[in-house]
C-alpha cells in the first residue's frame, strides 16, 4: 500500500498558472494518479496535455469530476458560481473539493449555495506571486515554501481537511489554517488593497500628461515597482475586489487616515512627524523582510 | 589639446551612491582631471579614496571648492543651504555649479540666496534607482541611459549649461531641459506620492496586527515589490517631501480622486466601471513599459 498514491484521480478545472503548478507539483512528489485538466478553453487544455502538466483533458466540467477523488477548482472567483453548478450533480460522494481563490468567504458561500454536502470543500489560498498567467507559466516550484491558508469552517469533514492539507503541503506549501473572515481581512490589507491602489495610481499618473510632457518617461524603477501589481489582470482583480468589497473599504478607510495624518503633515511643514512616519514604515517593513529572511 | 579633460578640478559634495557613482562615471570616461571628495563623515571619505572613487579629501566645504572647476553637490535636499552658504564665499569666479537633487525649485532657490552669480548654477536630477545607499554601492555604470534633468532659469550662463549637459552625458545620461515647475510637478506623481503612499500603506497595514496574527505574514511578492521604496532613507525623503510640499498635496488630491472613484464602484458592486478602471491602469502601464522597451 506504501505505492498508493496520496490523491488517486484529480480533476483540475481551470488549468492556467495555478492549476498547472500544482498539477506539476503533485506529479513531480508522485502524490497522485492521474489527473485530468478540465476547461473551457480547447488549445489550452490541448497545451497542457502537450507540456505533461496533465495526463487527459476534458471540457465537460459534470464529466470530468464524476470519478475524480478530488477536485481542485483553480478558475478566476467570478465564475465560482458557475463552476459549483455544474459539478454538484456528478460529484462522487467521496469526493473532496479545495480551490486557490484569493477570498474565502465567497467561496464557502458559493460551496454552501450548490454542493450537496460543503463538509467536503476545503477553502484553500496557496499564496503564490502570479505575474504571469498561463499554463506555460507554470512550474513545479511555484508554491515552494509559500504559505497555504486553508479556512474550512467548524462543520467541515476532518478526513477532507486532513487530505487537502497534504495535498498543498506536498505541492511544497507551508499549510496553516485560520478563519475566512480573517483571511478575506488580512489579505486585503496586504493584497487587495495594494492592488486598487496601483491601479488609481497609475490611473492618476497618466492623467497628469500634457501636450509636451508624458509623465511616464520621468519615472524609474521604483515606480515600475511600486506599480508592477496594476499589470495584474483587470477582470481577475475585479474579481476579487468584488467578492471581499466590505474588507477592502474598511482598509481603505484605514489607508486614508494614515494619508490624511501624512497629508497635515506636509501642509504644516512638520518635518519631525514625517520623518516618524517614514521611519516607523521602514522599520516595519524592514523587520519584515529580515523575519523573511531575504533581501530587498 | 585634445588631451584636456572636460573637466579639470571636480568637487563632489557628499559622496553617497549618486556623488559616488558620478565620481566613477566621468573618471572611466576621462572626463575629469581631479576629484576632491568633500563631506563631514571621515570614515566614509577615507572609503572613497581607498576605492578609488576621489583623488583626494576635504571636510573643508571652502577650502575644497576654491580652485574648483566644477562643483557637484550630491547631499540630502535638507542641507542646501548649509553647502551653498559655506561654499558661497570662496567659489572661483569661473566656477559651475550643479546638483543631483530630487527638487528643483527649492535647488534654485537656495542657490539665489547665496551664491554670488546663481546663474552659473546649472540645476541637474539624474533619475537613477538608489536602493542601496553609500559610495560602497557606487558604480560608474548607475546612470548608464537614465535621464537626466536640467533645470537652469532663462537667466542661467549658456556655457555653464552646455558645461553640465556634457557632465552628464559623459556619466551616461540622456540630458533634456525642462522647466524647474515642471520637473517638480512631474516628479511630485511618478516618484514623491509613490513614496508617500508606500510608507503610508504599510503603515496601515503595520496596525491591522493582533493578538493572534502578524498580517506581513500573509504578504507575498506583491505587496514586496510595491513597498520596496517604504523602505528608503526617512530623512532623505522628508525633505524630498518638505521641497516639494504644494506639487505633491496636489499629486496626492489626484490619487484621492481615483481611490474615490474606485471606492464608490467597490461600494455599489459595479464590475463594470472597476474592471474599466483596471483596464486603463493596466493599458497605461503596459504600453509605459513598451515604450521604455523592457519586461515588467
Amino acid at each position: 500500500m506504501t505505492d498508493q498514491p496520496l490523491i488517486e484521480h484529480l480533476a483540475v478545472i481551470g488549468v492556467g498558472l495555478i492549476g498547472g503548478s500544482a498539477a506539476r507539483a503533485l506529479k513531480k512528489a508522485n502524490a497522485v494518479g492521474r489527473i485530468t485538466g478540465v476547461g473551457r478553453s480547447q488549445p489550452r487544455l490541448a497545451k497542457a496535455l502537450k507540456l505533461g502538466v496533465v495526463d487527459d483533458t476534458s471540457s465537460d466540467m459534470a464529466a470530468a469530476v464524476r470519478d475524480a477523488d478530488v477536485v481542485l477548482i483553480a478558475v478566476p472567483m467570478g465564475i465560482y458560481a458557475a463552476v459549483f453548478k455544474a459539478i454538484a450533480g456528478s460529484l462522487p460522494a467521496h469526493a473532496i473539493i479545495t480551490d486557490a481563490g484569493s477570498t474565502k468567504q465567497h467561496a464557502i458561500r458559493e460551496a454552501r449555495r450548490f454542493l450537496s454536502d460543503p463538509n467536503r470543500f476545503v477553502p484553500a489560498h496557496p499564496i503564490a506571486g502570479a505575474e504571469h498567467s498561463g499554463v506555460e507559466a507554470s512550474n513545479a516550484e511555484l508554491f515552494c515554501n509559500h504559505l497555504c491558508l486553508l479556512t474550512p469552517d467548524e462543520n467541515a469533514d476532518p478526513e477532507a481537511v486532513a487530505k487537502i492539507a497534504a495535498m498543498w503541503a506536498a505541492c511544497g506549501c507551508r499549510v496553516e489554517k485560520m478563519c475566512a473572515d480573517e483571511h478575506d481581512d488580512f489579505l486585503a490589507a496586504v493584497s487587495h488593497l495594494p492592488h486598487v491602489v496601483a491601479y488609481a495610481l497609475v490611473n492618476a499618473v497618466n492623467k497628469e500628461g500634457n501636450e509636451r510632457h508624458d509623465p511616464f518617461r520621468f519615472a524609474a524603477g521604483g515606480f515600475r515597482d511600486f506599480t508592477r501589481i496594476a499589470s495584474s489582470s483587470p477582470s481577475m482583480w475585479r474579481d476579487i475586489v468584488l467578492c471581499n468589497r466590505r474588507s477592502i473599504l474598511a482598509k481603505l478607510d484605514g489607508l486614508e487616515a494614515e494619508l490624511g495624518a501624512l497629508r497635515q503633515a506636509i501642509n504644516d511643514g512638520d518635518g519631525e512627524r514625517i520623518a516618524d512616519m517614514f521611519t516607523s514604515a521602514k522599520q516595519a517593513r524592514d523587520a519584515w523582510l529580515q523575519r523573511r529572511g531575504k533581501g530587498a
